[in-house]
């Protein structure tokens, strides 16, 4: 059957002569001819083109076309849950459970089309921030399989022991430290815990194909050690200065025995990591702490049972309840990164460890806490674990790990002050939970996440698909723009519809091709998060989308703002 | 002892007053003042300055300072062993052996800072090109550890098994096929072999730390199969059109039994690699194939034992020498992508494997081949895998993984024309290689590596240090780039070592800071490959920075030439 579709985009009707087909037992819509914008002339020219295919009118009605209305509505943060949003990344594509077509396989998870571009940026926006753009801190990538020795000196082989426990009575299974057993009860029913035994989570592996000389070899269950391994050789080759960081970003394995809450705990993740060293002597820190509130979780404010405290970090640190300024320096670094990304502060919490749970090798540790849909869990812990590493290293491999401070002229065992280690995945979840908001006029999620870190910068459209030109310019222009970010072309359903899409996976900009443009050589760009649009010149369109990705210039100031 | 030095910078004398003193028990020279451009002036100020310090005045030498005069001498590319480019990596902070303090791990290597940089740098721009610019792939980014169907559907748990033997002549261990037990000699000494026993170059590992419920799963042997057991989701979700691909960059492991040539064999690697798929009854290319010339050794050029031939890929094709269309776009695309980031396609040929060499599933497959200080060598193999994978993972996961093809409008399962795998160690080795060369003048290396790959761009040097209005402009520059780009501060020793020192980790440009750009405000900027110098406003030079990386203009068009 074919019908006249009047269309309404941004206040101006548009006529298309449509016709519904059934394809492979299903009905597709498919557009025969843009009529113009008048509706008598519409419906003539339709009944010509009609007659010209030598096919039988059918009827022609006129059919207002619902989806590229605008909609009123409004833009609501969605609370979602975890499992809300394991079943959307799955359907839109970010990541799927590993081995999906075999059932998965528990704490594995693979990241598709648009959760690898995502983690790539929040990985390459961290090393930017944290090494590319900063005079004391370098980068290394160490193998994921190492010498075992480097696990025996860091005591991961002896010490790194958990005991895996079942509950008789609701069959919850969970781990234990080997003190609790006989001890602790279910977490969940308060029932009775069986022991199942001592367990190292790191997985273990052999190297060597010939068995009578293969050697017991582990997957690296953090990075740090790589680093502590390789410390001497990077400070002296790089002819680092105290105080100076080395940075990995890499991935680690744990062997957990109920891998839960989709990707915040998995058996494989990856840390992007910092061991911030200085000189034990010298705990001054001479960059400024940067500007950021937080609410304070301090071992005392848990102990007194009260509330966390809202404040800067630099008066936390004043204060007294932050004791190290390299401590207080680091925190608030780690937030400003967030808060960079377009992080939601809100969410975010520094809480303190108590004495009792501080590990062997630190005398301080604040962990960086975000309110998850399950509780406010850990995102990094930052650490100050002074010269344990090296010390252990030192010791197994007898070589003198001991470098030059250029400032006190000594040669020394310089400590790790502070250790912030972030999860990749972790960050991946935050950026989604913060950015996940509702259109309820067009009822569809839109992601509103950080241009610098959405999987697709724009969408170019053409606005219909049967004028030529159009077609033609708006190739053109995504052609160029490919070269440079990752736009993609999207002429599949109507306007309204090719929006909902782009809304929903976070793209920030769309960019749309009219009959207008082609005469002014313009183009309009739609703003994700507040619909408005701008009509810009195709020849500086380059500039500014990397403006607007930058967030260099405000979106209304960018362009002629266009009804 | 204090003395005056004279240097010689760009033609131009200026004297400084220097002093060695002992520290640590090593000499340092340390320069007390600047003294002007003068002789008699400066031998003047000399005496005042050391007097006012009321030192004794052990003696006023005038010295040539003769490492910043310009030496005359040659560039040479220098072919260096696969052991010197070792060393030198481990020299300069590229790669380190990992857990070198406990003697290393054979096949394990970790990468320095300047190693990362390269390496992060290699893999942004595979994917630059092989993914984002491009409108037919997506990429993924599986896991390491997925479910162990996968390999038991792929054929890897039964099928991919080796058998080590050792020579008792000479005692070298080797894999060799099974169906050559009893049969192979020695390949370095012709000895007699002992079988050590079958083995799969698996890496295992036991999932689930409770032992009665674990699993035994595998570190995989390659990304692949990750792209096949994700294939139909990835298609469906992100609405693909055939022909497409999809792209994989992500570590891969095998238990060789003989790890060697650096980073050539190592049991952990790292592969970047896509799946191209076609509709098995359509296998045209749309492309056009990528105007590169190689060397061409076909199955018949081998068994003639000729010499390759040298000739464009899209005449092989066309003389019918590679049979496929896709096949020679998908091996001129590769060549291009070495040629645009400068490897020297001298260097590089394709090998067609013989009808024995071919895999199972393989109908035809060409190797790149590099030409390794060890001989020609696999860079990255282009098969035409067929349905193989799809077809055996629709059979063991009983999940039907066809698609729907826009173009036939039937549902079909893809065929894989094109796979081409490339080892990110592989490609490091072949940018090494080819960028290493040697200045007889000042005698050192210059690594001269493509601008995009090289670990820092720029070095930024004050001329002197005691100029405090240099060091402070120098330092406002420094701080500018380095939000954009990944550059250093290099205030130590003479300016001409500090060229030297920046040549040899492949710094494409030096900018420094001198008196006569106090005043026009601008800078020089010295080019690695050919040392000429050019002349740049500061307010121009990130521009122009930014354009020469990209190699947009000519070094010698981008500022005034200074000698």
């Amino acid at each position: 059957m074919a019908f006249v579709v009047k269309k309404n985009i941004r206040g101006k009707d548009y006529f298309y002569l449509n016709e519904n087909k059934r394809v492979d037992g299903k009905v597709r819509t498919k557009t025969i001819a843009y009529l113009g914008k008048i509706k008598k002339e519409a419906e003539k020219k339709a009944s010509e083109i009609l007659k010209s295919r030598e096919r039988k009118i059918d009827k022609i009605v006129l059919v207002k076309d619902k989806k590229t209305d605008h909609k009123k509505g409004t833009m609501e943060k969605k609370n979602i849950s975890i499992e809300e949003l394991t079943t959307f990344c799955k359907r839109k594509g970010f990541v799927y459970p590993s081995g999906e077509i075999y059932g998965g396989f528990a704490g594995f998870w693979d990241f598709g089309p648009l959760g690898v571009e995502l983690k790539n940026n929040i990985k390459k926006l961290w090393w930017q921030f944290h090494v590319l753009s900063r005079e004391d801190i370098v980068g290394i990538d160490g193998s994921i399989i190492t010498n075992p020795k480097v696990w025996e000196a860091s005591g991961h082989v002896s010490s790194f022991v958990d005991v895996a426990v079942v509950c008789k009575k609701c069959g919850n299974k969970t781990k234990i430290d080997k003190y609790e057993v006989g001890k602790a009860l279910c977490e969940k029913c308060n029932g009775e815990l069986e022991s199942k035994g001592e367990f190292n989570p790191m997985f273990a592996t052999s190297v060597g194909p010939i068995s009578e000389e293969s050697i017991k070899a582990y997957l690296r269950p953090e990075t740090a050690q790589l680093i502590f391994a390789n410390f001497k050789s990077v400070y002296d080759n790089l002819r680092l200065k105290l105080p100076c960081g080395i940075a990995q970003i890499g991935k680690a394995f744990r062997n957990e025995i109920a891998p839960r809450d989709f990707l915040f705990r998995s058996r494989e993740f990856e840390q992007m990591e910092i061991e911030y060293f200085i000189n034990p002597n010298e705990e001054k820190c001479p960059y400024k702490i940067p500007n950021v509130e937080t609410f304070i979780y301090s071992e005392e404010i848990q102990k007194k049972n009260l509330e966390p405290i809202k404040m800067r970090i630099k008066d936390a640190f004043e204060k007294g309840i932050i004791k190290k300024e390299w401590h207080a320096y680091w925190l608030a670094t780690e937030l400003l990164w967030f808060k960079s990304l377009g992080a939601n502060l809100e969410n975010f919490r520094i809480r303190q460890h108590s004495k009792e749970e501080l590990s062997h090798y630190s005398s301080d540790t604040w962990d960086l806490e975000y309110k998850f849909p399950f509780g406010w869990k850990e995102l990094e812990g930052i650490a100050d674990r002074g010269n344990f590493d090296l010390f252990q290293h030192e010791k197994a491999s007898k070589k003198d790990l001991k470098v030059f401070d250029e400032n006190s002229k000594e040669r020394i065992l310089p400590s790790v002050i502070c250790e912030p280690s972030l999860g990749v995945e972790r960050a991946f979840l935050v950026f989604m939970f913060d950015s996940y908001f509702y259109d309820t006029g067009r009822e569809n999620i839109v992601l509103k996440i950080h241009p610098k870190l959405a999987p697709i910068k724009a969408a170019i459209f053409p606005i219909v698909k049967i004028n030529k030109d159009i077609v033609r310019i708006s190739h053109e222009i995504y052609a160029n723009l490919k070269k440079e970010f990752n736009v993609i072309y999207d002429s599949g359903g109507s306007v309204g519809r090719r929006y909902a899409r782009n809304d929903e996976i976070g793209t920030p900009f769309c960019i749309t091709i009219d009959e207008e443009g082609l005469k002014k050589k313009d183009v309009t760009i739609r703003d994700r998060d507040t619909k408005k649009q701008i009509r810009v010149k195709i020849s500086e369109l380059k500039n500014i989308l990397a403006k607007l990705i930058e967030k260099e210039i405000k979106f209304e100031a960018a362009g002629e703002i266009f009804e």
